[in-house]
């Protein structure tokens, strides 16, 4: 293929598929978009989405950010959901983007969906082509992008955004091309601001950039031929020398990367760093409920850096608590749940912060990891003591919620339900909504409206 | 200094200084603003911006641009006249830059500016210091950044607009910092895009960035302490070894860089590469009215590669001639002008195309150019041939405009006067006012209204 027309070739593509033939995708897909629904809603009281508004000023819309009162323009509900998606670091990971696909494709998808008044077939078809769009460019660009400091998930999730706008909004291909381009050269988001609202800001940006990307486009504004490819092009001054521009079509949709590798859901609203541990710590309080002021230390083992993300070593509150393994094991061991409220942003419980004390990190650098393992290399030991001299261990290597260990139907509606916990009955019956998804006429009607309203 | 600090050291400048005591800085910054304003004037029918202004939806606000009827919010303006600016390609340029600083900042500035009713006096203080942190941003980047691929009008401007708007918005230097942050992570804009509509737009996008991340800053969104500095900040990101982090703030204001090197402003709505032609054809054409039938050849000597930019050999219309030296020089030869009329987008006239096809163009490496040259390394030799057998030559190293040659008062005023042709009586007059700028208690008067009116 010549690599002056990938992005064509990858336009083609997204027209032109047709995604809901797939049983499987069509399944992954309305799993999605209800995981992406319990993360919004968990996130719906953080007071960056009120910022943001602020700074955004004062229209009025036909969009809606889910669980928050009143309609936005399009364009600026696509960022504050974007945004909210990604708050609590919630929301799904995929292997192939090394982020979070549907934080920013479905903010931006519903946005434009509810403005247009689009049916949910075209939704969820939009939603497929995204995430393999976002997928592909990851694969495409290869392991450097991330590595020379761009956080993947905005870099990505514009152009995916722009190219599932332009599937719902049924562009030609020569229109989605341009889309493409035009999200292409708005991508940016550099993980210097890691670990604070910056990051969650830069998916509300991307979802932005790839909704705007697509109305430019519509409206005629036309850039490039070649955007992607070419020495000036997005794989080039992205990705640099790894980049494999053909990897952006070859194998599209065999299978859908919805389905395999497939979406990572978390289980609980911190850090995925953690996910071995808090599984970990479950499993051992599970297996014999521990009386905590017995405990004497706990030992958490990982492979060397693989508690880099977890940056937080004596949180004080929940917020912080979400980046520190010391607090997610202790309250895993000592509530046997890791739930919202967990990591409210309110002071830690005492009993808590002294258990969280008795935790200390470990490195070992000869345990082999599993096959499986998730992300690749990585595992967790967690081992507690107790005072009689007993210990009980349990070791961690693919995280339940990854691919490889998905959540049962009941624990994805569990997440879903403690998340929307609060609101108006209509949002109870949003997991029966999504299961039928593909005969909704309009997506107008798909959120419940909130007002200014008490929760029940 | 600590490299960690260097966003600080530079919000710490931004806020802290007083360009205002610096005549030159305010004449200069003057000037900048007439020639801004002209710019902006003379696209102002580029259909372009009715198609921008489709995409973005139809929101009513306070800002305007400048020659198009209504106001629209601040964030939209930005974005409408920072593409409008640049469209023609004749806005300024700035050596240090290596791109266009103020179709950004002064896009981003003007709609903050009529939003909050500031004053001309804190307007021209905070353009003067967008420039200076665009320019120290393009020294401290270095000349990788531009050749890896990226715009650095756009991702210089964005950060430069957050400045400019901090500045005059009275941040502190805590959310100075946090502004200047906020749009280095929304950097970018790739040379892909270069000779389409996406090229002028991304000074639009930029300008809209910048304000959007002081808005953000102002309303309290808080990103990392250190987003320029650093592994994965902006400058080891966008410039890799090349940069070097501390010429972003020394030697601030000493002189001011919108003084020395300064500001180059366009003769004409046309390629600066072919600039240098252009004031020898014309130069040609005052020495000897010549008989253009009478003309055999007209050979134009390049340094190899100095043409490159020129990418149009056969134009048939004015906009396609905007990069053509072979129409330059024909025009130019002919008309012994190059103004607005001449680009327009319409076909080209019969024995101006005829002319051109007389044009060759030619490569010396032999030629030395003059320690003066701008850019650099760059001259233009134009020859004309007539039936006769007598020749006519003229060379060009520094254009007209460019900082070693700048245009008198009255050349600016009539680069200004044939953009403004057709308006109202109240854009007559804007030359006076800007020149007062510094008395003007309230910037929302400073632009004349324009209902949808008939030009006169």
């Amino acid at each position: 293929m010549s690599p002056e027309a990938i992005t064509r070739q990858l336009a083609e593509r997204v027209v032109g598929s047709d995604p809901l033939q797939d049983a499987p995708a069509c399944e992954a897909a309305r799993a999605g978009v209800l995981d992406w629904l319990a993360s919004v809603l968990a996130a719906r009281d953080d007071q960056g989405a009120e910022r943001i508004a602020a700074a955004l000023g004062q229209g009025a819309g036909r969009a809606s950010v889910p669980g928050r009162p009143g309609r936005l323009p399009a364009l600026d509900a696509a960022l504050v959901s974007g945004y909210l998606t990604h708050a609590l670091d919630y929301d799904d990971v995929h292997e192939s983007v090394r982020g979070h696909p549907s934080a920013v494709i479905l903010s931006a998808l519903l946005a434009e969906a509810e403005e247009r008044g689009a049916s949910g077939a075209d939704f969820l078809a939009a939603y497929v082509v995204g995430v393999e769009t976002m997928c592909r460019l990851g694969l495409a660009l290869g392991r450097s992008h991330y590595e020379a400091g761009w956080h993947s998930t905005a870099t990505l999730g514009a152009v995916a955004a722009a190219a599932a706008c332009a599937r719902l909004a049924g562009l030609s291909v020569q229109a989605t091309a341009q889309a493409i381009g035009l999200a292409a050269t708005q991508a940016g988001g550099i993980r210097a601001h890691f670990g604070t609202d910056v990051k969650p800001l830069h998916a509300g940006l991307a979802a932005r950039a790839g909704l705007l990307a697509m109305r430019l486009a519509e409206a005629g504004i036309a850039g490039a031929a070649e955007p992607l490819g070419g020495r000036l092009g997005y794989f080039a001054v992205f990705g640099g020398e790894d980049a494999r521009p053909e990897l952006a079509v070859e194998g599209w949709g065999e299978p859908w990367q919805i389905v395999r590798p497939g979406l990572w859901f978390k289980r609980y609203p911190c850090c995925s760093a953690s996910h071995h541990a808090a599984d970990a710590a479950l499993a051992i309080r599970a297996s014999r409920m521990p009386d905590i002021t017995a405990i004497e230390e706990v030992t958490v083992t990982f492979p060397p850096g693989g508690d880099a993300a977890l940056i937080v070593r004596e949180p004080t509150t929940g917020v912080e608590g979400r980046f520190s393994v010391e607090y997610v094991v202790a309250a895993a061991l000592a509530d046997g749940e890791l739930g919202i409220g967990t990591f409210a942003d309110k002071p830690l419980r005492p009993e808590l912060v002294a258990l969280a004390a008795k935790v200390r990190r470990r490195y070992d650098s000869s345990v082999v990891p599993a096959p499986d393992a998730m992300p690749k290399g990585r595992f967790t030991i967690v081992t507690v003591s107790f005072a009689d001299g007993s210990t009980l261990t349990q070791r961690v290597d693919c995280p339940r919620g990854a691919p490889g260990r998905p959540l049962s139907p009941e624990e994805r509606a569990a997440k879903y339900a403690d998340a929307s916990r609060g609101l108006p009955a209509a949002w109870q019956d949003m997991p029966g909504k999504i299961a039928r998804l593909e005969q909704l006429a309009d997506m107008h009607s798909f959120i419940p409206d909130i007002q200014n309203i008490q929760e029940v």
